[in-house]
């Protein structure tokens, strides 16, 4: 949520030489997006973001998400692929580091969707997967429910430091959701992180679906339950909006109608989607000095929605009880 | 450098709403500027800044600075002027802040300035002053010669840590300069702070003088040297570009002749500017934790400037022998 790389203007002028985009006229870093340094760029031909990919996203990864993005663009969904250079290469180094100028796109990401809102976006994320169905390309999720119980155990004991007997209380619910899962759900290309933030509307309409660097192969379900709990919730995570809720499963329906089986695994699927980001957040928590200067997202506004979506297992919990 | 203060969507949607500038279409926080928050806000009729301004900047200060870019602005230079609401109002608050809109201005600020850009950049800050004849207000330079010894007692031995001898150092160069400062030369509003960050380009041409938020009346020379100081050096101050430097006076001698007065205290004037951001950046070192996220800039890159404007006042000091 900084810009962590200075690319000076003559480098960046120099830079868009390669493309047929004009010539730089302003350049801003902005605050946005996953751990990459952006900049909002205009040139006497267009808008602009420009993106180097720091730490969090692998170089490696690229090919796939631009792949992606690039199968949804071709299907006339409301994403931003990158532009490609007079020689076709989309991926570039830019002071050290891989980076893409991709196609701006206008429109806000909202605080406090509305269900109409809501409905819309259910709605794209449902036209979204209609629109890989015959994509080819495939990633492991690096933030999968594999994944949670290595990441468990690296925060380990610190996890009591955030709330006392949060261990204790992750641990009954990763043994739960991994005996339940419903690995045999429909799978597909999937968003995997499709928050408010993630989302450019314009008024009620969606205009942008971005910030692609979790997309993986994953139940299509699953990204359905991160959008529904990303969305659903004040930002404590105590307060669930059923009408937003249900507005997103409404517009995604649209397109998927819940089987039985998917209705059934709603529950945990969701839960599992409150792991992934307790731990990821916990793990952020742990190792963010209190003093740095990003702001620290509190891991247990995503743990308190499991009160919503389990409330059984929540019951049985110290720290939700 | 950051966005400090978080502006929702709907709430700058809602703001908006008191100024004639169409409806909100993009909204990005951009890393720029003084320690404010600064969004790229685009409309339905055009481009603005929305600044929110933090602790360094004082709301009392507001009414100065925006009736010098009116000033300036109706004089045809090219500065930002803040937007007026329905009711006539500039400042507003938003989010607990004081907060302006504020038209946007193409243009990029450089890294390495050539000798045309430099000259370019000379004759707006001429123009500049030349348009200030006329400017009644008036505001005390808050980083003015009389504040450079507080500021060096307040740092205090610490100045050591950054530099061995440092503190001593800057004790010979402050009485040397306090002693020769020449009080009576033409003073006006100035800029205070035209570094090359502060000057949008468009090719060799000046599109846009920003960042107005340390200008006050004082010397018209030492916003030149200012300006010399800032744009004639390399990053670490040991390398002077003098064909840079000559381009901007040259640039400026094209409305203010320099008198053999101001030709014969340059040198000094340009000494204080170092001693100036000597001391403010050394005082944010000693005061910023070494692992924050903000970039500490190097307090010594202007205290080597010494050595070319006051050769013999630099041999007699251990930290630039």
């Amino acid at each position: 949520m900084a810009v962590y790389t200075h690319v000076s203007a003559e480098l960046l002028a120099d830079f868009l030489t390669r493309f047929d985009v004009g010539q730089l006229v302003s350049a801003k870093g902005i605050a946005e997006g996953v751990e990459n340094s952006n900049y909002l760029v205009e040139t006497t031909t267009g808008r602009f973001i420009l993106t180097l990919y720091e730490k969090r996203v692998s170089g490696d990864d690229l090919p796939y998400f631009l792949s992606l993005l690039d199968h949804l663009a071709d299907k006339g969904l409301p994403v931003p692929p990158a532009i490609k250079d007079r020689d076709g290469r989309a991926i570039h180094e830019l002071a050290g580091r891989p980076a893409c100028l991709i196609r701006f796109l206008p429109g806000v990401s909202l605080s406090h969707p509305t269900p109409v809102q809501a409905l819309a976006t259910g709605d794209a994320m449902g036209r979204m997967h209609r629109a890989v169905a015959d994509f080819s390309g495939d990633r492991t999720n690096s933030m999968g429910i594999d994944t949670w119980r290595p990441l468990f155990q690296r925060c380990g004991d610190s996890l009591d430091q955030i709330a006392p007997g949060l261990h204790g209380d992750i641990a009954i619910a990763l043994d739960a959701i991994e005996a339940r899962w419903p690995r045999r759900l429909p799978a597909s290309a999937i968003h995997a992180d499709l928050f408010p933030d993630n989302v450019l509307m314009l008024g009620e309409r969606v205009a942008g679906l971005i910030d692609f660097y979790f997309a993986c192969t994953d139940l299509r379900l699953y990204d359905l339950a991160i959008m529904h709990a990303s969305w659903s919730f004040d930002a404590t995570g105590v307060h669930h909006d059923a009408v937003v809720g249900d507005a997103l499963i409404e517009g995604y329906s649209r397109h998927f109608l819940l089987s039985a089986d998917e209705r059934a695994a709603f529950g945990d699927l969701a839960v599992g989607a409150c792991i992934r980001f307790t731990l990821s957040r916990a793990w952020d928590w742990l190792n963010t000095p209190a003093d740095a200067l990003v702001t620290r997202k509190d891991p247990l506004a995503f743990w308190r929605r499991l009160r919503v979506y389990d409330p059984d297992l929540a019951a049985r919990m110290p720290t939700l009880a």
